[in-house]
């Protein structure tokens, strides 16, 4: 049946899965009923997609993966996306959909942009992370109400943009159409920054030794050093693909740090309070605006 | 009913008045069935507390709230404790025990240890705070499960340190004994700094002035940031009372933000993977160890 919706998820890790459970699971027959095609290098997990009926076939080879499908969704690490682009629109059908997932999209659509006209690529991004990676902790319900970020290319058409938005709002995504630079710089600032500082935290955690810490470390350090556990192969590829915004940011954290440590230790309680207020302010806004 | 075995509660905030609740809810008829005076200045907290039944009296008096207690606890912000302490020993009965529930140690223990010999002082801090103030966010299970340190001075009574311990797990809370500096290098590590983090990352944020930034915010970013949120006043004293904790671990936690920038800046890929590999194993390991 190879006239039958053909979609090829390259990657069945988090994202992957996520995405083959939550497609099994979409109210549309079109994207309900279509024929998932799952690639994965590992044969362990490509058994256990199948023996999910997460996607009707898996394969370890691109080519096989790749050659009948009319969307092509990339769920694998930024660095691996990139290095794949070349080789999925050599082997895709003519005019088929390329989509990506990765966290990082300036990288990827320079990428993108440098294809053959036969695909259609879009570049997509789904703010839904957790720290836990791997198809084991793939879900149907991960994209549910998340933002689904689109990075549409000059020469994208309006039919390729159009699916890749359905493809959002089959999931349950929101689609938010962005440029990959305004992205880039936005999710430095809200996620790739707030990864940086977690890892710091607990690198100077682990370096002050303090036995009692360990004892006492309860929510509040939970919370703030959570993505300090993210998968590290996905993050290096993030910070690495991203390094220009990323580094402005973290210089923006250290500045604000260094203003707030200036005010503790020459005692300028009026300076400290005003700059906690303001912070208090913006989180309490934040978590308004967000429904937190 | 003087004989009645009395409690005092100074300041019916989110410690306060959940401590109130828990004593209320707790198993040994001791503790459940003790008299409880409750004392803040806003007059409608009172009120709320009077009509819950939280606390069987309430007053915006000190000399009144603390008379006729035996065991007189302090739940208020860190400064006010300090200040409430020699009246506190002044007005209270000859041979009451006076505990606190303050999140930096050192300068309350060295206030305490200033008081006359007729009051029996222990410094305590349960560690349970969440991002919500007020006697409207309390709630009698908040200490369950929770560390509650206790510091006692050099001469705190066995009984009266006994009197503390058997508070804290009257509430769920499981009793920890430490020095006032080993605490408050550990909570600088753990909550303190953490919060400094969450603060600079929403300072910064705000800043930056990046619109986009604002509707990708996702659960990264507000788990990452929650302890922004926390009580300006409160935190307040907490910084100006632990500064050289504090100031020490802003400054390692300075430290491992720079190397991290370093290693980016540079390309150094080896070098910041092994970082966010320390960090990632180790926030997993305690992960594992406090089963978060």
């Amino acid at each position: 049946l190879t006239t039958q919706f053909t979609i090829s998820i390259v990657g069945l890790g988090l994202m992957g899965g996520s995405l083959a459970l939550a497609l099994r699971a979409a109210e549309q027959p079109r994207w309900r009923e279509a024929r998932l095609v799952g690639m994965a290098r590992n044969k362990t997990t490509l058994a256990a997609a199948v023996a999910d009926g997460a996607v009707d076939e898996g394969t370890s080879d691109l080519a096989q993966a790749v050659c009948e499908a009319d969307l092509v969704v990339l769920g694998t690490p930024v660095r691996t996306i990139l290095r794949l682009l070349p080789e999925v629109a050599r082997h895709a059908k003519a005019g088929a959909v390329v989509i990506d997932m990765g966290s990082s999209k300036a990288a990827i659509c320079a990428g993108m942009a440098e294809l053959p006209a036969r695909v259609q690529p879009v570049g997509g991004h789904p703010l839904c992370g957790k720290e836990l990676a791997g198809y084991a902790s793939a879900e149907a319900t991960l994209y549910q109400g998340k933002v689904f970020v689109l990075c549409p290319l000059p020469n994208t058409s309006p039919d390729a943009l159009r699916l890749a938005q359905d493809l959002a709002l089959a999931i349950g995504a929101r689609p938010l159409i962005s440029d990959a630079e305004t992205h880039d710089r936005a999710v430095a600032a809200i996620s790739h920054v707030p990864y940086a500082a977690a890892a710091a935290l607990v690198r100077a955690f682990a370096a002050g030794d303090e036995p009692l810490a360990w004892e006492l470390a309860s929510s509040g350090f939970r919370d703030t050093t959570r993505l300090a556990g993210s998968d590290v192969d996905m993050m290096l590829d993030i910070l690495l693909t991203n390094r220009p915004a990323v580094l402005e940011w973290m210089d923006r954290l250290s500045g604000s740090l260094g203003e707030i440590r200036c005010a503790l230790a020459d005692g300028r309680e009026d300076v400290l309070r005003d700059m906690l207020t303001l912070a208090q302010e913006t989180r309490t806004n934040l978590a308004q605006r967000m429904k937190w």
